[in-house]
């Protein structure tokens, strides 16, 4: 492959998976049906009453990131200033999830249509404010489509003829590239249920992957212990996954995409283990094997790669040494700009930190080529961008000539040796 | 420790900590106050109709399983034979959790009372229902009480008071060692909140550990897709130990032990990652960080052998290998006696399979020494026992002069150096 560097001053392809743009959230008025302004007013109290209480809670911190920040926060929802805060992270194209203010929550889609979407009572106002966000978005992304990865919302647990009229329309948008559900289906159809079939029959049929993205969780169980929100909010995030795997999503609609977000990836491979090996049989799995029979045609860790895949954001060093197991096919870099949990406006020394002893094969399939082929971004478009602004392998302190090891890679999901499983049928 | 074998020929003194006990579904009638019989005789009809609905989808495998063991399965009930097929299997104790029957569920405490309590609606049937099983299992545990580890079921999430008064009653039981509580929480109170103090007060003042087993899961939401169910059941039966965790019960009680059994324990050593990750700051976790203070006073890694324990019953070599991360202070070894999924009765064959590299020390302490110390049993009792029936080093093929080497256990969680992750405060 051509975009793989050859020499040490060749530039990667860094496409960010993971990326949010949004306006203020007074900003989406104008993009609401004014019918819904009444409810919007509402909306507008609980949000500012919301940052207040954050305010009061960590002023500094607060503070210290926006007013640190302010222009390049921006890039939010101004592509002129996105583009060139891309450029000075290196970054020559990313993904556009909707909530682009983490701090605080003030722009967020109308009624928390974005990372909070399973959460609205009312269908009428989660498909209005999702409408509202995609509006924006095609906006957005009509500047330099070739840069962006539009992530349309699409509310399917509140109204599944909605939810594919609206795939219908965000799939007729430059620059739009795939569909964000909500997380939680809470008390409506889980994932696993043949009702959404027309979903993501109209997502694999315009070449939209579907994605969870982290922020949803059953909050309302918490009371005001963050540590447990932290310790389950990834497994929300990725629990629809292995609802579509095994409720046989992916055997009736083969080129269906899931992307899970922002919800890391170390999970994976314990996950590929446990589920190849229900189906590969031995004796504890004996009682189980038998009720799988008939429901998935490959092992589940074959999905990885052709229909799962997992945007890892700024991925830990361990997540990068289990690379193979997870699969350089599989997992995705971003930034999270302009979240401060991410590397932005730092990506550059993040990525000289934990790339110096990577090889430069799996350094550019996980930083862009990967992404590349789960959105379509079209190369010949990005290529001279990176030229001009992407990181090199000297760049990130690299050996320019170390390319991954064949046999490190084959063997890598030790399982499959280890209990000898084999695809079922 | 003199409990090490310190010859080839010496005895391990094995306790499994996980086996199931009780009586078929209508042996418990009698243990049943006279007014529940009308309902009792309403579960016994669904009982019996479930049998038959997994006879119609799989006679073969049941029947066999069933007339394959029909004498030692009876040591369910009876302790006479229970102890000859412990005997047999080469361990000196065991720890004996509800639901005997894995196979068609016969051996269910009355309405479900055992894994599946949480699903119970009526705070009456769900504490008679654990009430005749405890009557039972004290019975069970009076017989050779110093080789059992009863476990009461108390269904905490129904009625606080009457949990409290249940545990006054077990405590004082011979051979019983714990109690389960229901794995979900469902439209009831979650763990995290304090208003089960009073339980925990009670269970950490009478030394009796607290468990969840899996099991239970919410099966509503997965139609007919087992595979979705063998993805899931484990998370659930863990989730309690988090909210235990993050909620400070083990700040407010210092002696409460948590035991997660029949949920393996793989899961562990990424767990106490990133839970300490969020503690020990770092820039990705700033913002969570702060939240976090003054919650708890110690790594969330430091409560696992402290306060958390595994019962990972017949663990996988891979569990195995991670020992050091999980800790052989945390996870321990079980027959999960007498379950199709389990090692009875080829526990010994399961143990020269998975044990002949490990060294003695270790096997030492999963086999028996960890369990041995959560659940008081008394091994003054039980080394007579493992002489005559306790397999041996050479036995299990292992090196005898073999043991840990100390600087691999001590940096075996790797993240307190990649980290630099610092206890609180």
């Amino acid at each position: 492959m051509n975009d793989v560097p050859a020499t040490g001053s060749d530039r990667y392809v860094v496409i960010s998976a993971d990326g949010h743009s949004g306006l203020a959230c007074e900003d989406y008025r104008p993009y609401l049906e004014s019918r819904y302004h009444p409810a919007f007013e509402e909306y507008m109290a609980e949000r500012t009453a919301h940052r207040e209480e954050a305010l009061a809670f960590n002023y500094d911190y607060i503070m210290g990131w926006e007013k640190g920040n302010e222009e390049g926060l921006k890039g939010a929802f101004d592509p002129v200033i996105r583009d060139k805060e891309l450029d000075a992270d290196g970054v020559a194209a990313d993904v556009l999830f909707a909530d682009a203010d983490a701090v605080t929550g003030m722009a967020s889609p109308p009624f928390g249509a974005g990372l909070f979407a399973g959460a609205i009572e009312d269908p009428e106002l989660a498909f209005a404010g999702a409408h509202a966000h995609n509006r924006f978005l095609a906006e957005m992304c009509a500047h330099s489509p070739h840069r962006r990865g539009g992530i349309a919302l699409v509310p399917i647990t509140h109204d599944i003829g909605r939810a594919v009229e609206e795939i219908g329309w965000v799939a007729s948008q430059p620059g739009i590239r795939g569909i964000m559900i909500p997380t939680m289906w809470r008390a409506r159809t889980p994932y696993n249920d043949a009702v959404y079939d027309p979903v993501w029959a109209a997502c694999a049929e315009a070449g939209l992957p579907v994605h969870t993205h982290s922020g949803e969780a059953p909050m309302e169980e918490y009371g005001d212990h963050t540590g447990v929100y932290l310790a389950e909010v990834v497994w929300w995030a990725v629990r629809p996954a292995w609802h579509l795997l095994f409720g046989g999503a992916f055997e009736r609609f083969p080129d269906l995409k899931f992307v899970v977000t922002e919800a890391a990836a170390y999970w994976a491979p314990d996950m590929m283990w446990k589920w190849d090996q229900y189906m590969g049989g031995g004796h504890t799995t004996k009682k189980l094997a038998a009720m799988l029979q008939g429901k998935i045609s490959k092992l589940p860790s074959d999905y990885f790669g052709t229909n799962i895949f997992i945007g890892a954001s700024t991925m830990s060093r361990e997540e990068i040494r289990r690379r193979y197991i997870i699969g350089t096919d599989v997992v995705m870099w971003g930034t999270d700009y302009p979240h401060p949990e991410g590397t932005w406006p730092h990506t550059l020394a993040k990525l000289q930190a934990d790339f110096a002893h990577v090889p430069v094969d799996d350094t550019a399939d996980l930083l862009g080529l990967t992404a590349a082929k789960v959105y379509g971004f079209d190369l010949d478009d990005l290529r001279p961008i990176a030229r001009r602004i992407g990181p090199s392998p000297d760049l990130l302190g690299q050996d320019p000539i170390l390319r991954s090891d064949p046999a490190e890679r084959a063997g890598a999901r030790w399982w499959k040796a280890e209990y000898g499983v084999q695809p079922p049928g």
